[in-house]
């Protein structure tokens, strides 16, 4: 979607849209929720947290790794000293290069860079053709493809399960349409050592690369989920011990629910989360001084009501603004999640989405997760729900963007009182150029609508994603 | 809406969570477009065309008026210089009160201050009981009935046209209603010098003041719209004076659609809003000196295609972030506005709405108009849409409030790694209070929320309006 308007009809002379949305920055001012000394205070409190209460680390090499970097381990108990955190803080590095298949997708990872990702590890596929169904590789497959089609994502992430396809080998389905769909940055998880190694060697292969030259450079990333509270199980110490020595990225991100893992304010969750983030980023620091980690923050409520998870409220928009603050505090490159927890793509799924999505943007996310497609808190993945998202991300990005002060004098002057610009020179030198086209809205009046069907965005994101799939995929 | 838990079940203990809706301060960092000296530039830029190219003004006693204010007027074109708006900028007041029918209704007009009002002006009323239609004096008494129930709405707006009232008449139904229904402040339309002051004299005598007492406090708002370009009309012009001279509020809003009556890009309409702005703020000082009046802009693009407007755009927020920077640059509170051009409320609205949404708080906006229900760019409101974003209103009214620091230490502490916080005490303390409760939105799972009959957010709004509609009313 990045060069519209190339190909117009006849013989009218090109003119192109420049847009480019695969390399954005955030342009908002950053939204503190609490002042410098309260954020001081946070991180206090959670280095206080892995000193004295400590954190239950699973892996037995891990927890030796800790205890050799200076931490007290009590059976399963890890307890880590601030100077210990201070230490990864120092050597984890500030920004780094994730490359891809191309070098014009390759992304920055540091504190003012914006990345998004469309909806991460649905058991559940749904659209309107065909229903809610368990997720499968073709359902894999074509949301890679969606997602390559569209410049505003920048990574690809674990869409959808492929339940149809054994577990044990569910990661060569993976990291196969991956590469083979997408010259996008490659998203691997950290489901044990040897799933790990055998992707790592898939995308080695497949980029031509030594081994020499695949540690030197992220190229492929993974997401750690702590188990909060204050617990890290095997496969995840695995994983950030082997994306580490790899040389290749952990975003270390506690899912910490307000009121059900995590305590109930949104002060009290994110201090538990910043505590768990910094104990596995210790851990991936200690593996290879300067791997290239991400700071981490999944930090939303449940309704008190029923305890089911919610997404993109109040608390969850709070929760990122002092996740944020947290990140600059420690200065390094920071993944934040949108979210919905609607059953299907509706007004409440389109509000919590994008008001999730502003929590993020104010609060300064370099890597925005869950940004399309992503409902049921992620037990499904919408194909409609993703055209619709994709167009407020492509919104957002165009507010990326520098605009020229032009305040249009001579167009002014022009134009008789109570006449129109439609046919102003500075009108015409700009009108197919000047805005943003949406692709899934419709603007048209009452009257042309109806006549049309009555149809409304969701049914139209039907066709819209059935057209992309139509398209090329990427020149690999 | 804003005490919620009053009444609990059985003999639970009362609980109250007790929110401010009716008195907000922004709290969003605000967002430049262009840098200082651009602003300038556009300011400048105003002048110019207000000094050369002129504004038509058809109203004799205003151009008579400016003529004394030392304007240079030849035949209907009225030539101002900078000098009288300066003169005009001197004296508009920079904060002035709006008294309303309860003193905890009245609201303060300034920088800083927040306001919302839902939508205005819609020739149809819509809902999914009684379908779309001409609006009708029972759809604006239950528009206002609604607008009454939720504290997060500030002021009355002329929601509907009551089509099956004669023009002639139709200001007596708004005002009657208005008055009957709500205790907030009320809107009167400037269609005539006639029906402005019958609508004063109702108000007056409704809350029971003098006409010095009346004349004394501002307590009714208009809105102004100019006749871009550079165009002021009868009943316009009319009103500006007529407001103005009995201390009322003119809320000046030149309606500018980039590539329609305005300049194409967004600084160049929103020039040309600015120099209409001042025109009209310049009559309205000449009238009366230090008469409260508002800055107001609502500037969106057209879709070059179809020449359809469109809101809720990259461009509509753009043009909101200049003008919020020329709003603090003359110091006086701004109007601005969000919107939709979809035909009904859906995903594209609901996205449009909440997006044309952050563009005015991110801009610094004093009041937000068209913030619910609006729909069709105008053409229609819709009851359930009515619902579903006073639902997002209300979330941003809880951004709003301060959020204490809390890290949750003994809690943290308490709780098991691994375990959870639902009976932590920290928790037990705060689970009735601690978070946002949403009216409309379902947070069940999909088993559960398909076993109810799977309904969508649109639909379950109808019943919440039907239900607003059986509450009793204000204490009038």
């Amino acid at each position: 979607m990045a060069r519209r308007g190339r190909r117009t009809r006849g013989a009218a002379p090109e003119v192109s849209r420049e847009v480019n949305y695969r390399h954005l920055r955030n342009p908002f001012p950053v939204m503190n929720l609490v002042s410098e000394d309260e954020v001081q205070a946070v991180h206090a409190a959670a280095l206080g947290i892995l000193a004295e209460d400590g954190i239950k680390v699973l892996l037995p090499e891990a927890r030796q790794m800790y205890r050799q970097g200076g931490a007290r381990v009590r059976g399963e108990m890890v307890h880590i000293g601030p100077e210990m955190v201070a230490e990864a803080l120092r050597t984890a590095p500030r920004s780094f290069p994730l490359r891809a298949g191309a070098r014009d997708r390759d992304v920055v990872m540091e504190l003012g860079a914006l990345t998004f990702q469309p909806g991460a590890g649905c058991p559940h596929a749904t659209d309107l053709t065909r229903g809610r169904r368990a997720g499968s590789a073709r359902d894999y497959r074509e949301l890679v493809q969606i997602t390559q089609a569209f410049d505003v994502l920048h990574l690809i992430p674990p869409l959808v399960e492929a339940q149809d396809v054994p577990p044990a080998l569910r990661h060569y389905e993976f990291m196969r349409s991956q590469l083979a769909l997408s010259d996008k940055v490659p998203f691997i998880y950290s489901r044990g050592a040897g799933q790990v190694a055998e992707s790592f060697e898939m995308l080695r292969q497949f980029r031509g690369l030594s081994e020499a030259e695949f540690a030197a450079e992220a190229r492929v990333y993974t997401i750690i989920n702590t188990n909060s509270p204050r617990q890290l199980d095997v496969p995840m110490a695995r994983g950030v011990i082997d994306f580490a020595r790899a040389g290749q990225v952990s975003v270390i991100t506690p899912f910490t629910l307000m009121g059900a893992m995590a305590p109930i304010t949104p002060s009290g969750a994110v201090t538990l989360s910043h505590a768990e983030a910094l104990a596995a980023i210790t851990l991936g620091q200690l593996a290879r001084p300067g791997a290239p980690m991400m700071y981490g923050t999944f930090t939303s409520n449940v309704d008190m009501k029923s305890g089911a998870p919610a997404f993109g409220t109040p608390e969850h928009f709070k929760a990122n603004l002092l996740a944020g603050q947290l990140a600059r505090l420690i200065g390094l490159p920071w993944r934040s999640a949108t979210g919905s927890a609607a059953n299907l793509s509706d007004v409440q799924a389109a509000h919590e989405t994008q008001f999730g999505l502003w929590g993020c943007l104010m609060a300064g996310a370099t890597m925005v997760v869950h940004a399309a497609g992503w409902l049921e808190g992620g037990l499904s993945i919408s194909y409609e729900k993703m055209i619709t998202d994709l167009e407020v991300l492509q919104m957002v990005a165009e507010l990326c963007a520098a605009t020229p002060a032009d305040t249009a004098r001579e167009a002014v002057a022009e134009v008789a009182p109570g006449g129109h610009f439609f046919a102003a020179a500075h009108t015409m030198a700009r009108y197919q150029t000047e805005f943003y086209p949406s692709f899934s809205w419709d603007l048209s009046n009452h009257g042309t609508w109806s006549e049309r069907g009555a149809v409304d965005t969701t049914h139209r994101a039907t066709a819209i994603w059935q057209e992309v799939l139509t398209r090329p995929g990427p020149q690999v």
